[in-house]
């Protein structure tokens, strides 16, 4: 297992954006009397992340058949950089978080799509990158029937935070 | 954003739950060997509520064909005011939660019913009506196959408590 | 409400193994970039199990149809029978456990079934055989398109731990 040492976080998360090839500038807003990121008693809890850059969800549509494996994989590391901006935004650095607790990935399938797994797979990559052995999660997959704005994937992420 | 001083919130769970119309009187019983609130450090954990008042679930059905948005809507209420009832039997009060941490929303839907933000706006929205800031929350919706007794909504809410 | 002394959940999980009628022998893998288990302030979260004995899953299918209620049943047991191979090894003792807090049971099934409690009851009457009143949850229920492998039932498991 690699070591990222906490002062790389940043680099790592700058790293995977580039090769993402979206922009994230400018704030994430998320409407209504609901919030990106609660925390509390060093835990934060991310609210559940659609493949939203700007004001667009860039991955829509049921994986296996309007969208393949490779691009659920893609929204799903689009939806953990959403997750970690937003608590950088929180906890003002990513150097804040001590552990990633827990991730929830949500895949809009097909009746027949088993690879959620693979999906979850590729944000499972992407915190590890980011955070080395303290990205490393306990996380549930599942197949939906649909997600909010016909969004191919959503995550939710719930972490563990240093001094509150 | 307005301010509901902590002594009004049963209040304001009073003027919604007249709104709604429905009855909520007697004991909530849930059967089997879970329960409908575990309480540990300081956090509370409710089980996932279906839109039930006394023994019927008042809105079945899928969302989308049967049950149109608004009725989901009402669903969404109604299984936040369960919640919220549990917790006052659970807590004593509801002036002993200090915060609403995390709602999860479950829609049975038809394969292109997207609008799964505004079936569980209308459970921010009480929440916040009923807690004010204490009551925004992370939250994740997810729009699924089938829920138990065909309900169209099921919630799921996770709060953080005053002294255990 | 019957009393489990702790000494003897290990005698009660074996119990229920032999009932099960499968060897749940060797350590239980998991891979990639995520892990089984996240133990971290007294709380330990146990990632989304399917009904895997050694390789292979052995409840796979859609509930209602490819796979009765008795089935479906059994798949909840052996996931929560992991969970609990998965804690043990974890935390050293199934000791170590002060509280289940929270189950999650995801059932893929037809548009039609609407079981989903009456599955995931298997697994939270086994939870109670094992711990007794420590046992007792809160839980949520909910019916899925599709799951990992095919597999007919997942199982997510957040329990209350002493000392760290």
């Amino acid at each position: 297992m690699s070591h990222t040492p906490m002062s790389s976080r940043q680099d790592a998360l700058d790293a995977v954006i580039r090769r993402l090839g979206h922009s994230f500038e400018g704030e994430i807003r998320i409407g209504g009397n609901y919030v990106p990121v609660v925390h509390e008693a060093n835990v934060a809890y991310v609210s559940g992340q659609v493949p939203r850059v700007g004001d667009s969800v860039v991955v829509t549509g049921r994986v296996g058949s309007d969208v393949a494996l490779a691009q659920a994989r893609h929204a799903a590391e689009i939806c953990a950089v959403r997750a970690l901006l937003l608590l950088r935004q929180s906890l003002g650095s990513l150097d804040n978080v001590s552990r990633i607790l827990r991730v929830g990935v949500f895949t809009q399938c097909t009746p027949d799509f088993t690879q959620l797994s693979e999906v979850a797979d590729a944000a499972s990559d992407l915190l590890h990158a980011v955070f080395g052995d303290a990205g490393r999660h306990a996380r549930t997959s599942v197949g939906v029937y649909q997600l909010p704005k016909n969004a191919s994937v959503e995550l939710e992420m719930t972490v563990a935070t240093h001094a509150n």
